[in-house]
């Protein structure tokens, strides 16, 4: 009877679990409108159009690369034979399904980079590095850990991609923005740097919540099987609390943590540092949502959050690199810290061999992913691709990479503000 | 048999439940973006990064504090003892994820006082505000009602807090104007008032159409119970359809409301009118969307839309008070008369004794909300710390809060337009 | 034993199903704030709240209107009798949630045909338009189709509306642009066109992705049955992975056709078409998402989004109609060519039956939706009240229209810019 009725429920089962999955899919595929947004709003209006248009290719040539290539190279990696490797390919409705799931989480950790070099990046040199991110960078990182790598192995914990997804991109956006160079004005021959506001905080909170939104499919959505089969008891809603609770207060935290900061140094609350500060917070939780105390996501939040101003400025004024939309302090050393302090607030609790665990699972990734960005963008700025002309980059990129102008009716003064700070 | 059949059900039941309540309470969520860009379009250029910062601490420190104090005390003014009222802290994933469905509905009555003091009152101001709002102010209305307190005892309907949430946020928001004060240069000396138009209508559209999409998640999403426990029969979904239509029927009515009385004052179909009385058709259906027939959406949404441009008229021109994004007239007059109204348009017809009932939970909760709000924000400007200096308010709180500017490409000219019909 | 196991299962089944089709409803419904971007950031900034306050009332007029008639019109036209027809008014919890589904999609139908007849359609012409549509002419498309008519005896297949919704809304675009005329300054004594570059490209591309994330919900959403009664196999969502990976592939290669054209016609790529492209990817496998190849949807997208610069020029420059969003391009011609190249992808094979039928669904959804247009707005045309006057369209719609300035604090000159290509 017990055996009959399992049976019978396999269904109802198989049918909320993919109900939920592709529930939160959507979510997350919303994440693109974030991105596109909060980009936007912090560049120049010149370059408008050209970030978005970024944003746009990434979702639509990255998915394609990542259909035919990217998640089969994950299993490959991952220890997986061919074949099967790339079943999924026609798997039909279940697998596919699956590969969605996995897609919009490669997608996002496409379009962080994008942030990074915008404003005198070519068109042609983001396309091919989304490419190679697409089908073999990213899919590399998942290889080693979620498809079952050596980091798996090892007992890695990434919940939701703290690092997978998002320190990977961080980094990546990083490296990339140190291969170009930084945009024409950004940096003074004494060595102090000049501010360049992006033109419009609305639309970059607007992206801000927008990926709030959906972050929690993303992390909650992790979550990703609610009934076990049988349907007799809980699959992973059985915790699937602790992961919104926890994102909920990291996400709130992070914003408090870098507001805070923004206060202590110059007196008032910086918008924008708020929030980043917020989506810092986010990332910080995402590798350890699960398995953390809450107490811990209030710590972690507010320290992914307060590392943001410290963190963009050691960027700015020590490396000086130009990542224009502090992609780094936001997912990379956010994503970097979350996961290496996971034992510390681990519901398990504290574990030196965790610790260590940790430290090279990140020591991995990021080494990976810096190798292959200097590799790639190293190898497009050689043959001259790498950044458009300095005329080009001065008139802006909307009208050198796209023979438009996004706001043809409103003025466009541009120039940069030296930063007394410098 | 059936007993043995509804216990292997209910994880099955359990989860789909979960699943329902997590993906409205996302949709909830997303209604802060919503907030943000509604009332950032509604407040002059100098003061958008204000308002904007607003809305993403009003999230983030509020829901701090409503996780660690606001949520117990309405527990323990609706009548549960101390210990039990916070055990939520600690109490799980099914606890955890009923509390974040309760915060999300505290952020939206927190959010809409923004709109209302925007232009002129302190940051630490309106965080302080804040802190109480959803450690106390807030939390006592819910105890009255919600948590089981007398109200709901005599039988109070307010089915998706449409008095609850929007009613008290409305009147929040109007009593903190009062006791702050209009901007300057919004009334003169002899009485008349200027207007003083927002940034941007395009973001107050697009805020509106995405509160509009969060409120199916509001509304709908409180029938939290799609399934009884046992699985055998439907629980909330078996009137969910009549709040879903309700709530489309409503809303519609609420814009053409508007719009009408608009084109009857002025000749001309005011965008802003349209996209509030929206809003306002929603907040007037949402105390009762369960339980009314739906003829009674129409008029209860005509209605609700009609009053608005009445009601903002009386609110500036009688009461001289400066609700800058009309939230009194939105939120507040439109949630009072969906929940006085109820009555008329029940499904279990009419009852005088309901009618006294709504009466009276309109009352105690409006009393509750101007008595503590006039408390707070008088206190604070006894303290001299409600509002900027006048420097700082004529120069924008952008500036001077926040050391930004929101749109540093584009032309801000500054000034009041005198009002005509003053 | 199964018998009883099937009763009980019964209402879980119910519920899921529901579930389901709630969120995938309120999805489609968020499109409306992606048609309000898309089609208020290709207008000029004198006409954005025009165009926003045509979003909104599409909906609140249109969704009344299908309540009360229009879809009790579809039923009647696709062979039920009268009172069954219209039995859904009163038809309780679940006939309302079905009727909100179908709600939602014929409101899609509705607003494209806004963006056609931008910047110069008087308010009162365009809800009486769409009076008319969502009471009768977009009901009759249906009653032919999905409400069991005479298309759907023959056999034509329209999965999700890619004729019938998006389809028919872009041929109703076109008709009324062509019936009320262009823009002033839009075309020359001599033929050639003028372009009127829309004033945002933020907001356009906000509103595709908005719009892209919404059509997960249309698309994958049609597969609207998870579970089959009784609760042991699965309904739609045997095949929902194809749909969902189908969508995906589509709207990408769509993406990518579009900026493959216009990097080949002008060496640059255009923004616009990039969002556009993606768009039109999306409309053409709407049609044939649950039944063709993964193969079949790269091919048909990618045509879908190469075929809209060529279409849109030829719009332009032969047929001379001032299509001001592109309707057209983007759900006409791109939901034909779904339709119609359906055999040449499907799952089943080739087939000439099927070929004729889906030619004879496009002629005969076409040819209606013409006729009925050109009566309507014809009608109106005949009355004068179809444009706004000359003065009033120099000075825009937002002010004569509306009385409002939708960006009081920007500036704003106006004018046309020649196109040299003309």
């Amino acid at each position: 009877m017990e055996a009959l009725l399992q049976t019978d429920l396999s269904a109802v089962v198989e049918g909320v679990n993919m109900l939920w999955v592709l529930t939160v899919t959507f979510l997350i595929f919303f994440m693109h409108a974030g991105f596109a947004m909060l980009e936007a709003g912090q560049v120049r209006s010149k370059n408008v159009a050209n970030q978005l248009t970024k944003n746009l290719l990434t979702w639509s040539v990255g998915v394609i690369v990542f259909f035919l290539v990217g998640a089969g190279v994950s299993n490959l990696v991952g220890g997986t034979g061919f074949a099967e490797s790339f079943a999924y390919i026609n798997g039909g409705s279940a697998a596919w399904v699956s590969w969605l799931f996995g897609a919009v989480f490669a997608m996002t950790a496409a379009t962080i980079v994008s942030g990074a070099v915008a404003g005198r990046a070519k068109l042609r040199a983001y396309v091919t590095y989304t490419i190679l991110l697409a089908g073999v960078i990213y899919p590399v990182v998942v290889g080693f850990t979620w498809a079952g790598g050596f980091l798996a192995e090892m007992g890695f914990h990434d919940f939701a991609g703290g690092m997978i997804v998002h320190g990977m991109g961080g980094i990546a956006g990083l490296t990339a923005a140190w291969v170009i160079g930084p945009r024409m004005d950004r940096f003074n021959d004494d060595g102090t740097a000049n501010v360049i506001p992006g033109h419009s905080l609305s639309f970059a909170v607007l992206g801000t919540l927008i990926l709030a939104f959906g972050w929690y499919g993303f992390n909650v959505g992790t979550a990703a099987a609610p009934l076990a089969e049988g349907g007799t008891e809980l699959a992973d809603f059985a915790y699937v609390g602790r992961v919104a609770l926890v994102t909920t207060l990291g996400m709130a935290a992070g914003a408090i943590g870098a507001a805070g900061v923004a206060l202590l140094k110059t007196g008032k609350v910086d918008t924008l540092y708020v929030a980043n500060g917020l989506l810092a917070g986010l990332v910080g939780i995402t590798a350890v949502a699960d398995a953390i105390v809450w107490p811990g996501a209030l710590v972690l939040g507010l320290l992914a959050g307060a590392q943001l101003p410290i963190v963009f400025e050691f960027v700015e004024k020590r490396l000086r690199i130009d990542d224009v939309c502090a992609v780094f302090p936001v997912h990379g050393s956010a994503g970097i810290m979350g996961a290496v302090l996971f034992p510390f607030f681990a519901v398990d609790g504290f574990s030196v061999g965790q610790l260590v665990t940790q430290v090279i699972g990140v020591g991995v990734i990021g080494l990976w992913t810096v190798a292959a960005t200097v590799v790639v963008f190293g190898a497009i700025r050689a043959l001259g691709e790498a950044r458009v002309t300095p005329a080009h980059e001065r008139e802006g990129l909307d009208t050198s990479e796209h023979g438009v102008d996004t706001y043809p009716e409103f003025g466009q003064p541009d120039g940069a503000v030296a930063d007394g700070a410098g």
